[in-house]
């Protein structure tokens, strides 16, 4: 059995740098949380806590100390919260992620309605909606919720860092017929178009697809569903132990790849168990 | 036989404006000339020569007296020509055009490479082009033009007010994945829009389809064109002399529409010849 491992498995730029500033972080502060889980791999969130970060959901359940911002960010008013309480802030939100909050302030200062791709419930989404205050504010998730938008004449738009490229294209198609003025911003993180690229391409040579990460993660949930699109037989998993023997039955060629939150030694434990199984 | 006649066929605003100043500027002023034909229609123009409005090419043409601006606009190089020379200017450049040309400069001086989805060789488009002149401008017909355009950071993108949305949104959806910020000025006109759709409905119910309007009007054969494809009988006729009594065997329902540079008193010739074919 052959083994395809995705070059472009694992951590991304800005969970990388957000991992290392959170150990960093805690080597140096005797009190440490992070403002919700740190990346969504629940295996990292654990290592961290043996060092001390623990992970707290509101600005009210800290009690002095330093905080840590995840590579997803906070919103405007958490920021401000932080900042009126005078906690030391780390700040390991993703660079990619803040332009996006940038862009949408701008937008949102010069009067566009702003259009932002992406899924309601994801804190990345969250944050980048507050910074959009000033005027209308649409979360949109694909094509049909595109559709439902209101005309309006100046209309700005940008994208959850992990967006597919398709979806975001098809959902700026849409708003064209739908305002006068146009402003993209193209807020989708290459690297997040390189692993779903290399995932397409992996997906289509193998017989079996794993995908390795967070259930939380949403944009492993994302690489899955493309990959599920190309190979049916595609399996997500979190963690080695989760890998059923029983899905190799017929098995020539297994690929591999991972979310950008999925930290590296859960990877290498995934492939040393599928290849003691393709033995 | 039934006349199916689109309400939307003739003149546009822009046209109607343009002939009404170029019949005014005749009854004032002894020597008047018009930069290019006023509109695309040889039988309109042979009118306003009868009045003494003389068609001229270039602004060295110009011996004095007043020079009227046709809705298809003028380059900023000739407008700035006409203005050393002190020439009375009767501007009908259209409205429309006029704001396209006022984004392309404002898109240009911002520093957008500016894309214009366009026609080279029309007029129209050659004065928008005219204004984008602070750094790269590109005139793109369709999408596979535009998958030959250099990635630019930041796009700019405006329309030639009589192109089709389908084209416009196609060179878009190209275009955003060649730029990180994509602004784009919807400027196709209404009129055009609302005409085209109108003659989509009217090819869809028709067994014969006659388009009038001059040769030489970009908006006039791209209106056949449009109806070609649903209606493959469909003939473009600029004079009522060009209808051929034989396209009419076994046809039952006849849908009529024309160019926004087509007079009315052409279309209500062909209304009624076809008329008098079918009784």
């Amino acid at each position: 059995m052959r083994i395809l491992l995705a070059q472009s498995a694992g951590f991304c730029f800005g969970v990388k740098r957000a991992t290392r500033m959170a150990f960093e972080a805690a080597e140096q502060h005797c009190t440490i949380c992070s403002l919700g889980p740190i990346i969504h791999s629940p295996q990292l969130v654990s290592k961290l806590a043996e060092k001390g970060v623990e992970v707290v959901k509101n600005v009210d359940d800290l009690h002095g100390g330093a905080v840590i911002i995840r590579s997803h960010g906070v919103t405007a008013g958490e920021m401000e919260a932080l900042q009126k309480r005078q906690i030391e802030v780390v700040d390991a939100t993703c660079p990619f992620v803040k332009k996006a909050q940038q862009h949408a302030a701008m937008l949102s200062r010069e009067g566009y309605a702003v259009v932002l791709v992406g899924e309601a419930e994801h804190p990345e989404v969250q944050g980048i909606v507050s910074y959009a205050a000033k005027g209308d504010v649409f979360v949109v998730a694909d094509r049909s919720q595109a559709e439902k938008l209101p005309m309006r004449p100046r209309v700005g738009i940008v994208a959850q860092t992990t967006q597919s490229f398709d979806n975001f294209q098809q959902i700026v198609d849409v708003c064209l017929g739908k305002s006068h003025e146009l402003r993209v911003f193209n807020t989708i993180c290459d690297a997040t178009s390189v692993r779903q690229n290399e995932a397409k391409s992996l997906a289509s040579q193998s017989d079996l697809m794993i995908v390795v990460g967070g259930f939380n993660s949403a944009n492993t949930n994302r690489l899955a569903q493309i990959c599920q699109e190309i190979q049916p037989r595609t399996r997500h998993v979190e963690t080695v132990d989760q890998i059923d023997p029983e899905w190799f039955a017929g098995v020539q060629v297994v690929g591999i790849t991972a979310g950008a939150s999925t930290p590296r030694w859960l990877i290498e434990e995934v492939v040393s168990v599928v290849s003691a199984i393709g033995k």
